[in-house]
């Protein structure tokens, strides 16, 4: 079994505050606002935010992109002894990734009824039939993570309705110029 | 429901000799032999070989680097109407990537009874509670598949063999020394 981290109840909340800030962050870029950070000896060293539809690449949520970004400052792609926040529970390529990398310790905020891997639909940490298992702490910071979805979620949909209507104003217009 | 693609037997057999051909060239760099190829309108699009130890990646898969050259290929995340064949069955990681790129069709070569989230430990690709359901085909050349994860091993095991051997007659040399 992996050494799993100790980290203080300060390391933990400023550790998903990081994630929620990459989690804003990639919001404002037009994203789903999820944010994730890996943390070693207390410190950060991986942080990144949800970018696929910038992207354009099926990989980029912002698990898989901190952990690429720890596997480049750690030089293996084993990132034992460290430490995973993540704003929502990961998906399964996300929970894969986290085992096949055999991170010992998971933290995130929101549930993700619909694809989480790790409470939700599945619980593929607790699988003692895989080569590694991974310890969970969910609901870290949960309500700031649901809110931030819900509001971007929200704007979302009002977007939707206000180009649905311009759309449907302006193919009345064309109606009437075509009437006259 | 997603469109999944029709192939040819022939075209099937081309895409797993060439999925073959990759996980050949990766055995040869020294790494698991798995190769994986993503085929678009009968065409191979996208093919890439595991690299995890050559770029100490977590997400070195071969899957995962097929996916990502096609999403460059056609500048989006989504690969509906694509079919990906790999020489193993996928891992959590692969077959989520697989389910989060839309891909509607999946070929594998051998079971792996270990890490498999296809037909060994899970049936991701059947979960109805998924927002995608993928169409796989178990078992495409599958001998060949196995022969060379099986010698890739076995080679494997021989030169481990033969080190522990060579640091033994090297421990036993340097104690007749200090006894002299």
């Amino acid at each position: 079994m992996a050494v799993v981290p100790t980290l203080t109840s300060e390391q933990i909340k400023a550790s998903m505050e990081a994630a929620l800030d990459e989690a804003r962050a990639a919001g404002q870029r037009g994203e789903v606002p999820i944010g994730a950070v890996i943390v070693k000896d207390g410190k950060i060293i991986a942080s990144a935010g949800n970018r696929r539809e910038e992207d354009q690449k099926t990989d980029a949520h912002a698990e898989m992109h901190a952990i690429l970004e720890a596997n480049a400052k750690l030089g293996t792609w084993r990132l034992e002894e460290t430490a995973l926040f993540v704003t929502l529970e990961p998906c399964l390529m996300c929970a894969g990734a986290i085992l096949n990398a055999r991170i010992p310790l998971v933290y995130f905020g929101a549930q993700d009824k619909k694809a989480g891997a790790v409470t939700s639909l599945y619980s593929v940490f607790a699988d003692d039939r895989l080569n590694h298992q991974v310890k969970v702490v969910p609901g870290v910071l949960q309500a700031e993570s649901s809110a931030l979805l819900k509001s971007f979620f929200q704007e979302l949909r009002a977007k939707q309705k206000a180009r649905k209507k311009a759309l449907k104003l302006e193919k009345n217009r064309e109606q009437d110029e075509k009437a006259e």
